[in-house]
């Protein structure tokens, strides 16, 4: 199917997500790794138009998100800065989640610029994502969970 | 804010409901009130996009849905069928939203050719709306609950 630019931020408006994952990673020098992603999430009814999405932005994977449902998930920081990023500053959002989508730029930023590898960077990580996703929709807070936050606040004192 | 058609289309197809209720009502020949309803469910934080939304289309109004979530709802027959009904054959949904559009366009005719105001008509609207709002997400049936399905499943005996 063919996929006008404005439905689709339309459609992210209403079913996209913009999230910031801030992982515990023994590895990181920080002890966090940051993982950004942009998904969106369909019953599997409508997974073909998750792949017309996955074709129009030429990037990202359809997987499973949970039981019935499918999600296209773009995670590589490349096509989250040189595809996503650009797109929605030409096909604006109208709802809140014009906000998530501006931290979400902020946060790709603060990567870019290799921020992420240093505890303040993590800091203003944190700090902005923390106002993310606040929908009154149950975000599922995959990688952020409140023993993460926690042992994060620890590291930060 | 300004709104581009398309954009609505994708906003409508997360975020829209075409819905058929069928109210028992005792003034109706046919013991049954056939109530089509188009609507859109946000946040109040989004309130100001449903007034966008209702200067697009020139008709609805605004209103409490629940809680803290607030919907343009249009039901007038007229704007309906001259202005929701046009609106998407020109500017099409793209998930399985689509059929439930489809089904509502039909239902609107049915009422337009008054074949509601007999058992027949009736039944036929009962039989199409059936099938629609088949979302995995929980759509509260308000108008339609168990005793009234089996009130009017006991009327086509």
């Amino acid at each position: 199917m063919k996929l006008d630019p404005n439905w689709i931020s339309g459609f992210v408006d209403g079913e996209g997500t913009f999230y910031i994952g801030i992982n515990p990673n023994k590895t990181m020098k920080t002890g966090f790794q940051i993982l950004p992603e942009f998904r969106i999430v369909q019953h599997k009814r409508d997974i073909q138009l998750l792949y017309s999405l996955k074709k129009y932005f030429k990037s990202g994977v359809v997987r499973v998100n949970h039981g019935d449902r499918y999600e296209l998930r773009i995670r590589n920081i490349d096509f989250l800065n040189k595809i996503i990023v650009p797109f929605f500053e030409k096909y604006p959002l109208h709802t809140q989640k014009k906000n998530d989508f501006l931290k979400f730029k902020k946060v790709l930023k603060i990567i870019i610029n290799k921020e992420h590898l240093t505890k303040d960077g993590i800091e203003k990580i944190y700090k902005i994502s923390s106002k993310m996703n606040r929908k009154d929709k149950i975000i599922t807070k995959k990688h952020l969970d409140k023993d993460k936050v926690r042992s994060l606040e620890k590291s930060k004192a």
